[in-house]
């Protein structure tokens, strides 16, 4: 993928997104001794990063395939963005969803407008009914990640972090299927001023660490095992390409780095992230930087599960 | 007091507070039918606006008084800003906190260099011991919101929010021992353009409201029902009369309705605010504006404590 085709991304979604605010936190530039810019992907429409490559992946359609329709299958954020995308262009969604999704998630993306088909929680499940509608409707597929379009909107956060800190010596993004991380790592080389990008992988979803070992995609064997939902995906051969190519490292974060790091945000800098996004915490928290270091890290997106929280408070006290 | 009483401690303490964002909200304005804008002071030092007046406060000590040290009691988020305030200035803090604060706080306000006495958990007792202190050291009490140096710092945060949207026709802000909603009332009048001040309170803690139809000052009988710790206090002589003079009216909130809103917030906006500052937000929902009202809010801050739902996390996962 060269430059242009992440600059005519940008310009293509500018209107549909949100330019989302960059925080610093004295807190984490002390324990880091580095300097930190967290861009704020948790602000974004949808409540993660997932609706830029959705957007730019709707307007790239065809005029016939806009008239006949998508379709995806997704549990969580990319289910929402698609949805609010096709939404936002008038083009129908229809969205493969595993039956034990959470209640949220479903009425979000039922609020967007998209129809929603239930499939049993299995990867050949959800393929073969996502066929079957793609066969209906005569419907395009978009995938989640694996995905040029998708991967180059997803490269405009790291465009816009860049544009405000052109100097970055690192940014840290979170790696699930891949495609954020391509994308951070695409922007980074054409944009950046030789600006270093490192991926934070769940110890118990370290599918890309080990494929950069072995040289082939790897498994998961244990994903439900963490905590951060976001990233239990395995790698798509277009995603593993970019990695290996622009990837400098992959660090790993266990269960307990990743709470660690969303408590530290939470009660330091008050805002609300994701887990998948306190493994990128975690890993600017774990590296050693040189001393004062200038690190971007994308913070993926806000949709956490709070409703343990406040169910408990309501129980506690009324 | 004058607008020029409020311009100089704006002044004064500008170089050492932040000028928090003013975030907005599609979704609560869709609710509300109404222009809310959020002046976030959960993103403030120490984590609320209380160091917005413990900053003007300190700085108009006089010389021999910043020798001798100040005294203040208080088991929340003033102990944490009186602190701060002396700790940047140079003037030790004597903080008398209860036994039973909580084990977070204790450990903030000594991680700024403050003296802590614990006391009983009895105003009795507080008084008691703080004046102990005030004769040991010859040094000056600072209370933590009935004091004009104090009302005066805390309508900066007015003051800035007025700066960037001139035209509010009306700020909400929660009240406790009426500091807060004192400042900002002044501010509003001084600097706003017809600019009306509502205050939020929890039933539980219903003091101003019943304040305000006796016309004397009336005492909270079960504060320790409303989750709102940072507006259980009763009104003191100062903020009453200057509620009675520039504050419209007082909305009540029940518990349930505070939990609301809160939770909104958390999802909505993925940012962390305390309870305190979910009243302000539940009045705004309350209220029936004029459509298309133009409406500040202000968080006062974003001390929650989450312990809770980390604990839980940490149970359940590992």
């Amino acid at each position: 993928m060269n430059k242009h085709a992440l600059i005519s991304a940008h310009n293509l979604i500018k209107p549909f997104i949100h330019n989302t605010p960059v925080l610093t936190s004295e807190y984490f530039n002390s324990i880091t001794q580095s300097q930190l810019f967290f861009k704020c992907e948790n602000f974004q429409k949808t409540g993660s990063f997932k609706i830029r490559g959705a957007t730019n992946a709707v307007l790239n359609l065809s005029p016939e395939q806009k008239q006949n329709g998508i379709v995806t299958h997704s549990s969580g954020n990319f289910a929402q963005a698609l949805a609010l995308a096709a939404k936002i262009n008038n083009i129908k969604a229809y969205i493969v969803m595993p039956e034990n999704s959470l209640n949220s998630k479903l009425e979000a993306v039922k609020s967007y407008g998209a129809q929603i088909l239930k499939c049993k929680p299995t990867i050949a499940d959800r393929e073969k009914t996502a066929d079957k509608l793609i066969s209906a409707h005569n419907a395009a597929f978009i995938h989640p990640y694996n995905d040029k379009n998708i991967i180059a909107g997803h490269a405009t956060a790291t465009i816009e972090l860049l544009e405000t800190y052109p100097d970055l010596e690192y940014i840290i993004a979170p790696v699930g299927g891949g495609g954020l991380i391509s994308g951070t790592a695409l922007a980074a080389y054409y944009f950046g001023n030789n600006c270093k990008v490192i991926g934070a992988e769940p110890l118990e979803a370290d599918d890309a660490y080990r494929s950069l070992i072995s040289g082939k995609i790897e498994i998961n064997k244990t994903p439900n095992n963490t905590i951060a939902d976001g990233l239990r995906t395995n790698l798509g051969d277009i995603t593993f390409n970019f990695i290996r190519k622009y990837v400098q490292s992959i660090i790993r974060i266990s269960e307990i780095e990743i709470i660690t790091a969303m408590q530290l945000v939470y009660e330091r800098m008050k805002i609300i992230i994701e887990p998948s996004s306190a493994v990128a915490v975690a890993a600017a928290v774990k590296y050693k930087f040189n001393s004062n270091s200038k690190v971007g890290i994308i913070i993926s997106g806000g949709n956490a599960d709070l409703s343990l929280y406040f169910n408990n408070i309501k129980k506690e006290q009324y």
